[in-house]
């Protein structure tokens, strides 16, 4: 483990992770715009404080950069125990591009303790030790300062500490605990944390949920922009992201043919939607589960099977959930499934498969890192990918660069927004937004050059005809694409 | 022609009209379901009167008899001068089903002249001679009604009538002859009508276009619902209506060998979206052009080219524009094309195409009913299918049944809707509504159990986890699917 | 019925064929290519008689006018008393092009009675009536003059006639019936007939498959080229063919909507692999049932489901042969299928789907032409295409004209073939030949450049490593392409 | 580096082979089966030698596994310096399995030391040290002999060593020196492996080219059995093989976005097809180049764009050779390629790619193993995958053990003829087979049913009618399924 202000797992491999970075910037040109149009006079986020809480890949090694080209001054961590590409950390530490601590292979308590590090500057400079900007996945760097927020109000009033013998839950157990330990040494971190924030831009469908949760509960501490559902984001990033990293981490983890096998995918959202395309592309016989009416019309008007997985869980070969919903693949449905099945969890968290069970009911067996063969007491057994969770970063590498570079092209430019905008009450505490239209379709633009793709101008008369301007926005924000 | 209260190409069709009609009931589960739910004591429309615009097809046959079995009084005529089935006329016409004003290859005098038929009872009953309650299809009935009420006003205020001269528009020209015809009989027609009606479910993106002006211009006359823009429309019919009735029409009308050829698609909304993909399927080379970028990278993801038309206009053997925009392929490109280059239009009105430039630069050379070949003066010749307007329901028959379906039990819901709700105000004059997504979902739900669908409930836990109801609806309004 | 020294429909129709024709020589590039090469100095045909039996269709017109312009005198009729397409056979008939009797609807008399018709010239010009060449397409032309001589050598022997009665199979009947009819006026005809005949080209695999059992049994009478397994015929007509005929004649016949439903392919051979294809590509849930492990293998690595028709008869809707064998579907199940399903034959011989029994079953229900509801007691139908006759032709208008122009140039080639080497034994009586590889890689050179294909050319250096000549050809006779 | 009658790399890897071992038993039925077949009374092979080359991985190790369970006595080497898997070679140094010799990144020199190794019976039992069978994969095992032969006939005659300095060929150079540095020690060793030897089994395109030129040239010292040839080997492997291992190499070696990228493929064989088919399926525009006229116009009836390589060098962002020829990607086209352009060979040799004349033009920068950027003076670079040799092996772990199933299920299929005919005459000396159709369809067989296959059964009355066996073969050998 290499160490300075970062934590990463073997510092000597940051040149490999720079030659990589080199590459991913070339299948970045939207971030790389980003650098260039707002990178002048110390870049438009001179003066910032960036807190982010995303995958450690090499892509947002690109992102990362980015943010540092603009002016932010960076602390980062990973927002899953084994998604951190450690040549890409290396890199990052190294060259100082921002204070990270992440590495492939965290135990939940490394993990909850990165996040702090992440979010806590070493000098407080009077506004507190937190960031003004964070840029987060899922929520977690969120869910801390508002968790913490709430301890610090408890504790103010009557000394109460989190009691992490109050849940069942043994990740939210870790951060009472996190919470508790340091309430005592400093009472007003999180408020003071979360006073400074002007803003989180979240990346997921997940994150996202969480926070139009807190908007409706009047308990969010500061603004957001939902990234997520940017069109450039969710239709890209979802869709075609998994339909690229999900075969790609079957391959890695199993080197198993698709075609002739019968995969089950559980969802058909924007996820789901690419996952299916990639195994009927790879030549698989494809059932689909799906709870809303439409998405399984949808499913069914692509020739896939709708079926309940009572039905299929005997029949499939490999299954694969991708929801943002917990419970879909249970134990109960593992012990039915063919001996060597494989299951894997592209969805969000790892709740989506019932682990927990599994383990209590099997004997595991490691066949290699992030693949594993868990055996019944019958001798068949399942083989599960990346513990239960996201198996495309877990077994592979996550999303490419290309489309990454559309999502955090978006995280950008949230990022800027929140700045430029933090006196002007534009974003309001409390308040979730999504990006201007127009800003979608720039993040679009900046990545039609590097395709040779070629834009048709209107005339203004065929723009008058329409009602729209020759510039756009081209669509209403109803629009569904 | 046969004609009572009807007008039709032939009432001795009605035997085959019939035996076809009673097929598509079959592959029209939505239409059929709400029969049952909707029509018993009478029917839920009962002592409504019901006028409609809207390609007098086999499938509209169901949808008529559908309104008729919950009680409806119904008018109709078609929206488009080449897209009536005569068989599904003469059917409707002979059974009584409704006064029904359509054949195909009408003029554009006849096309308005049925337009008002259509709209008109026999009987004024003392609220006026129109309707209750309007399906339009593309807003020309819409149209009549407002251009009339405005003609009325200045009539009224000074005796002026409509000056057909005032417009270069050949058709627009026609509407203002007719209704200054009509006005001085019966000057308050159009203002009674306007004041009588509850209100319009209109079933096109150009038509919603219309409407969504008028309701900003505060010069729409009821309310009106957009069910082009429920989910089970726009994302079925429009995508998988045209993924499989763009090669029907082309084959129909040319039998050309799809694969090994180059297909221009201009436009990549939903209905490009399919006419790419029935392409991609067919074999061919699929080119696209876009002016959303958002639109273009999504198709450039998809492996089409998307190219300027200037870039593939001597290359392409096909031709498809999908657009609702104007002069998309203008006369300068077909007279750069290759011989026999094939010309359709998928999108919506026939000014998608340069027509009137064409046939004043070309010799016109019949090949069969709604296929012409146009020649130039060097002997080359472009083949243009249905005269420029719709090519999937000039030269075939248009959607198939099933997506229909879903596209009509939206229109028999919003009708539902708007009778129920007459007196309520839930839906306001001058308002453009959409259907509420939990009719969407029921929609879908309708369509699911004739494909073998299985739905996956979800748990009440699970339900709660991402804080939806068991029963739905599943997404938030934003969500694009 | 009009009639000259040949017997069509309607000669009116002359026109429209013309101008279809016109238009289909532009996709016809290798038939049009050999017009020039070997059209010269009167045709290197000069001389000969042709007679041919293949569906009279716009493109088969296109073949034969190509054989016209190479100098042969030719007479013919179609091989399926549905396939004629009447504007077809008047433009051919009207302008001379070939003595044609086909009409669409022929019984199964006239049928072969236009097989006579198109075998026999007016005069005996001392060789015999018959051709010097035959042009066939499922051997009805080559069966007809062996039975023919048969029977004449039976009758020469001992007076003995053919007995209608000796056979259960009512279209065999017709065949020795008419025999028995000419043969006491014309004792030698057929003898004469196919000493005369310097050979024949057959199209496709069931008539190949004949010729190679003739061969076999040595009854043979006079050399036989097979065309079918030419690979730009077999890998290309059979399978591009098909993947475009199958959904334009289910569209044609039944306007069904594929996306969403299940279809059943019964085969997988090279017209199965199209029709799957198409439907997959169609949005089905295809199934498909085999008998040949290596077919069934190729089907379930591409995704489809391979099944026994017994587990999937009762959840299908559109049920399709393409085996070339017979009682494939049965009626036992279609007795069991869904209300409505749709049954054809993409195959050969109508026998591949039980009729008789069908007719015996249920009642008949005519919807339109060449589509009928088979209705059983208990009210359920099905839908049968073209009385079970090849749906794409009698639905339809079978292949489109690209694809058949690779057929058909091979055809064109054949007949050259036979014709150059009449003296010089290269085409032995009694044995069944391949063209050469070298004039299969022609046939595919001459449809290149309509589709813009640029062609590598190897080096000297290339070619030499890999062992072929420059000039091709480039495989082994072995080569599965 | 470990050793004993061995050498792999790390003798310590062999438990995570033998789990991998055993999750590979699971996908290749037909392997298992024939275990099961042939494995007892100590085995079919018992009492054999065999040697063989070929890729060294987890899926060759189950075929020599198979081969001992049938009693083979094995020894073995790889056939690729790049494609030993270390933990496959270490399961199988270590269990006793075979001896092997075979390591990730062999250098050419210790390539062929461990081709002599594999060869080498340490023991000579008198009738010559080397093998009774041969397993052959690419045919350099097969090569050695033969020249070894070669070079003792000129030895025996006149002392003549074979000249290294005689050939450009740097590989070719090392065969020569190695067989010069033993000839004097051994001057009899490969005549008597060349008797002794009842014959070879080849796997692939380009070893089957050299058999049938030594065939034709009479210079082939065993009898030959062509596996490439069988059905479900070249139409298996070739295709569906590479189809998926294409994009798996891609993946792992550059993780570039496949999606918008335009994709060059180099031949449009079996193993083209493939290619094409799996860059389609990931979203590329894809672009093929082609020599053959037939296989040219498959890939335009399918909407690949056939081009020249000048036509598209300098617009393709992925170039892969598929040819089993020379000199396709030139140095001259790789110096006009994009920035950053990945070229890639899944042909044959590593000849298909300049890649002297690009180490002579360029300077080279390791990004990680098997991947390298060679930059140009102008700063341009090119992305060449394991330095030009088989990218699906060197960058990703070559055919899942399902296809590969097929394959090797061929080559014990043969192995077993060759050794149960070895006295019997049935395959001479000199001479090239391909099994037998009915082993072809037994092999698929035996791969159905864990696809969960139905296969349908012919009843006699079809068989008869399509003149074949119930039990099979199905088809004509000329069939190209």
């Amino acid at each position: 483990m290499s160490q300075g202000d970062y934590r990463v797992a073997d510092i000597s491999l940051a040149d490999f992770g720079r030659r990589e970075i080199e590459l991913a910037e070339h299948e970045m040109p939207g971030l790389m715009s980003c650098r260039e149009e707002y990178g002048s006079d110390g870049g438009c986020l001179k003066g910032s404080r960036i807190a982010g809480s995303l995958h450690m890949t090499i892509q947002t090694a690109v992102l990362i950069e980015t943010l540092k080209s603009l002016g932010g001054d960076i602390r980062w961590c990973s927002c899953n125990i084994f998604s951190t590409q450690d040549h890409a950390a290396a890199a990052i530490a190294r060259d100082g591009s921002a204070a990270v601590f992440a590495w492939k292979g965290e135990s939940l308590e490394e993990y909850w303790e990165c996040t702090l590090s992440a979010i806590t500057w070493p000098e407080d400079d009077g506004k507190g030790d937190g960031p003004d900007l964070i840029v987060d996945d899922g929520g977690d760097m969120t869910l801390l300062i508002h968790e913490g927020f709430k301890a610090e109000a408890a504790y103010a009033k009557d000394g109460t500490l989190p009691d992490p013998t109050s849940t069942d839950n043994a990740e939210f157990k870790i951060v009472l605990t996190l919470i508790a330990r340091e309430l005592p040494g400093n009472p007003q971190k999180w408020t003071k944390v979360a006073q400074r924030c002007f803003g989180v831009s979240e990346e997921t469908t997940t994150g996202v949920h969480r926070l139009y949760q807190m908007e409706a509960a009047k308990t969010l501490l500061f603004p957001a922009i939902n990234v997520n559902d940017s069109v450039t984001k969710s239709k890209f990033d979802n869709l075609y992201g998994c339909k690229h990293s999900l075969p790609d981490g079957l391959c890695r983890a199993t080197d198993v043919m698709i075609a002739g096998k019968s995969a089950v995918i559980c969802g058909y959202g924007d996820v789901g939607k690419g996952c299916a395309q990639a195994m009927k592309a790879g030549g698989a016989i494809v059932y689909v589960t799906e709870v809303d009416p439409i998405c399984a019309l949808q499913a069914a008007m692509e020739g896939f099977r709708v079926v309940r997985m009572e039905s299929v869980v005997a029949r499939g070969d490999i299954f694969i959930t991708t929801t943002g919903n917990k419970g879909i693949i249970t134990e109960a449905y593992m012990s039915q499934m063919k001996n060597n099945a494989i299951v894997g969890n592209i969805g969000h968290f790892d709740n989506e498969i019932e682990m927990e069970q599994l383990m209590a009911a099997t004997t595991r067996v490691n066949i290699k890192p992030q693949v594993d063969r868990f055996v019944y007491p019958d001798g068949h057994g399942v083989i599960v990918l990346a513990e239960g969770r996201l198996l495309n970063l877990g077994c592979a590498t996550g999303h490419p660069s290309f489309v990454m570079s559309a999502s955090f092209t978006n995280q950008t430019l949230a990022q800027i927004e929140l700045w430029r905008e933090r006196e002007s009450g534009k974003y309001a505490r409390g308040k979730v937004y999504v990006l201007p239209k127009v800003l979608d379709e720039k993040v679009a633009r900046l990545h039609l050059a590097s395709l040779g793709v070629e834009l048709t101008e209107l005339s203004s008369e065929q723009a008058d005809y329409i009602g729209v301007k020759v510039s756009g926005p081209y669509k209403p924000d109803t629009y569904r694409y």
